[in-house]
């Protein structure tokens, strides 16, 4: 399985009570493989795994592995602080039959990068999956260089990344020095053409669960090297990632970048509540007409 | 329940199988309880909580309360990434007897002050016992102000700090300011004797798990107003903690001080194995050489 | 004066006793007109200015300025903390004869966005010359948000954008939003051809010291709209980019990367010594060979 | 020459033209005198040396030293980038008559420790008077480490160590690891007395310019170990260190701490005007009130 094309993060929808909202997490699913999307990852940042107890990661799991039904690969975040935790989360990924493991470098402890080639090569050993390596330095607080990817790429124990660093110069040299078969994803919403101009196999963004169809014409266009119609797609969705900067300073990135995501899907119809976990700060109704405004800028309304 | 004295943070013995050696941390709680400390923190940093399994941190938690039957208070560590599944573990720590929790602020997602006064709110209304803040920026990448702390203390959100921050003026902003019963506790191995003449009520020393008699005596000689004796005992164990930096920079800091905790506990004959959870590197046969000689040099031998 | 092009920061070369080798210079100047390059920026931070004296600084404005003679903008880097200080640096370059200005928000203060956004406008009115924003979080500790550089660039303080931030999704949003005439360079050696097709206006690549020919040859494929061979070329470039990492973890970034450039310069021939300033390390015989190895690679000996 | 005592970090008095006030500065002197420190550290941050052209750091370097006249030694900061930046400052100093140096790590350059210990060396081979190490990460960017300043100061490159860096832990490590004659100050307001206690031997505190006679009380009853009235006093002096937050999240910490200096010197009479140097936000009128308040709180209307 080598991954490409679009495989958005998905959302994870809630009640207002703060428990899984399974059924518009079907819709939703419903809506990115209409849209035509190429796989799909739960569990990651943009499905709000850091907040999600193990019983609702795994009823996110159960949920959207049983309805895709193959149709599409299904990856699984396993997002932890260290390898004992991050194994116990891939091994309720396999039992759950999806089809790879995305594991971040270890966080909270102060770590180095021996001890981050050891972490990801003993979950290639024991997860019983392909790995991704997810590259998230604004989380995790430790930026994956080129050189222990490609070390982790070349003996097998990776078969991709996720890239969300933002550094493209530094994604290219994984790119240009990795071995075939290794799959190369950004995590961006906002430089897809050039991260696929430059070689990355597919793209991951959080922005997806809005408007997937939107992701698929990109790479659509790209794919049959059509640059304009890519570039074109690409800064009309540019624009419509201003939807993240609504909520300002009054709250926490996250807050405000899931909050967009959600807001949005429930203005679009897919989902029935805009709730975003705890402790998170959710938007108000100006916010919410502000996202609507962008929506409608972008044709999606 | 005010806290005072000595509360060490209980590290994890391990099989050379990365299993808890519960034998061995019976052993430890009786070394800590023969030494005079006045409370017990399990599952902290440096119980290696963020290694520890759900599974692990229950047989530790259990084992702990089992042990000390009520002697001394015993606080458990309730850390993850966000408020809902800080929740679950305070859930399990409740249930298997703690007397308080110790919660950092939200990690891995990018949060805000708003956010982190409710995630302690939230903690400390459905957490069912006393919240301790845990300000740990090295770890959690956010810096917990006095103002923050004062407030959280002044309408009843906090019972206590565990300032591991390093931050003694910030820390004492918040002796100064806080409301009675509110109790703060330094984190310091190196600056007990200040924090205690600030007014800090205890103290949560890694070290003192090698060496709980030297705290002891430590706070026992503030305590009595003897600041001349706390001075000495205090550049004693300033110079045995140099352990902490002999792994130096071919591992990580967590590698390289709770190694050295474990191998100085192995050495005193406390417990049957120096073995850290993975990903850590262990310490080789030179380094644990030159902590023996630490250890003999501070009269541990 | 709307710059377009490759403009490349231009190496100051050193004599062994670190004083500025004005006939070096002058040669290096050749090397970069006869490659063709559009500007040229000196005191940049490839240029060393942060280890420049103001005599020196002067030196090599006055030979780069006299030299050129008007054949291309020179734009002059005023690299320092504050305004003041950044002012006297504005007004030796416009006496030089210097064609427009390159400075950095405040550094080693602790600053503020407003503070940030009245810097620029200070240095627009009482410069005396355009003003170009330089985003170099890796020195400054401040990233210039796209909101901050669109207001500056609206009301006309700022020119343009040297973005050296590595964060090409936020350099988009400048490119999308910015009003006509506001020039936007990139400061990468590595997404160049990326950086042109999102509508960047032209590249300030530290590496073009060493093959002004090859961008100028990737900026002219781009122009006339043949995007493979302008990723040829760059990819050509990524590779040789590689002399940057030689140094590796015994020296500084600084030290790495301008001794990787200085000796390259020495082995093309365009320069008599490596020499980089104090209390930069120098690279050793051994790793100057591996930079030979990379240079032959890229076809450049 | 062995620093100890109250050395406080001189204000710079500025004209609303933002020129030096050097009859401001002069009585500023005065007041320092007259509460009795020991010595002066003039050119540091809390003298906006960041933000002083060189002429400016030249008239505040020439007034302070023929005001005092050798009544009491003057240290002269020579902050700058980079070694041969910092020399010039160190010539320039030499010649108007300092009696020392005082210099960070380079900053704004991607650093090295190997490369710190090699300018540090050279500063003290060529800048012909003693150097202190000025330690202030949240300036540099870069904690100078126990290790490093040990073995500079075992070498003799270093006379002593003014610690900015809130990390009482560290600092212990050199007061207790140094060679005899080697100074440590501590930079800190609001942990002089746990520092004396610990064995540092003068502080350089920015709030000793509002209240000289406070500072000298208290390393007086330190100096004749009557702990309790040390800590009194220090605590009155943490209450009055608050008037630095007034500025709150509308300015730059360099803005809102150095603003309130300032203000409370015009509130106290001994200078002429609050102006802070460009481009820093200036306090208000309310804030100016809540600063006058807190100053009456500490006795000092």
């Amino acid at each position: 399985m080598m991954l490409t094309g679009v495989i958005p993060p998905v959302c994870t929808p809630m009640t207002p009570e703060h428990e899984v909202d399974a059924t518009s997490l079907v819709r939703l699913i419903d809506h990115l493989l209409e849209g035509g999307v190429d796989g799909l990852f739960v569990l990651g940042s943009s499905s709000e795994v850091a907040y999600l107890t193990d019983a609702q990661r795994a009823l996110v799991l159960e949920t959207v592995v049983g309805h895709v039904g193959g149709r599409v690969p299904v990856l699984a975040g396993v997002i932890d602080m260290t390898t004992p935790r991050v194994l116990e989360h891939a091994r309720a990924a396999r039992a759950a039959g999806a089809d790879a493991l995305v594991a971040t470098a270890p966080f909270y402890t102060r770590t180095h990068p021996t001890e981050i080639r050891t972490h990801f090569r003993i979950l290639a050993d024991r997860g019983g999956l392909p790995v991704y390596a997810y590259d998230l330095p604004v989380s995790v607080h430790t930026k994956l260089t080129a050189d222990l990817l490609l070390d982790l790429a070349a003996d097998g124990a990776l078969a991709g990344l996720k890239d969300s660093s933002g550094d493209d110069g530094a994604m290219r040299q994984v790119i240009l020095g990795r071995p075939a078969g290794f799959s190369v994803l950004t995590g961006s919403e906002i430089t897809v053409d050039s991260a696929l101009a430059m070689g990355a196999d597919g793209v991951v963004p959080g922005l997806g669960n809005v408007d997937p169809h939107g992701y698929v014409r990109l790479t659509s266009a790209a794919a049959r090297g059509d640059a304009a119609a890519a570039k074109e797609e690409q800064e009309r969705l540019v624009r419509l990632f201003q939807i993240v900067r609504v909520g300002g300073s009054r709250m926490g990135g996250s807050s405000a970048g899931l909050g967009a995501f959600k807001a949005a899907l429930c203005l679009r119809g897919v989902i029935d509540h805009p709730t975003t976990a705890l402790p998170q700060i959710p938007l108000n109704a100006d916010e919410t007409r502000r996202i609507e405004k962008l929506l409608a800028a972008a044709g999606l309304l």
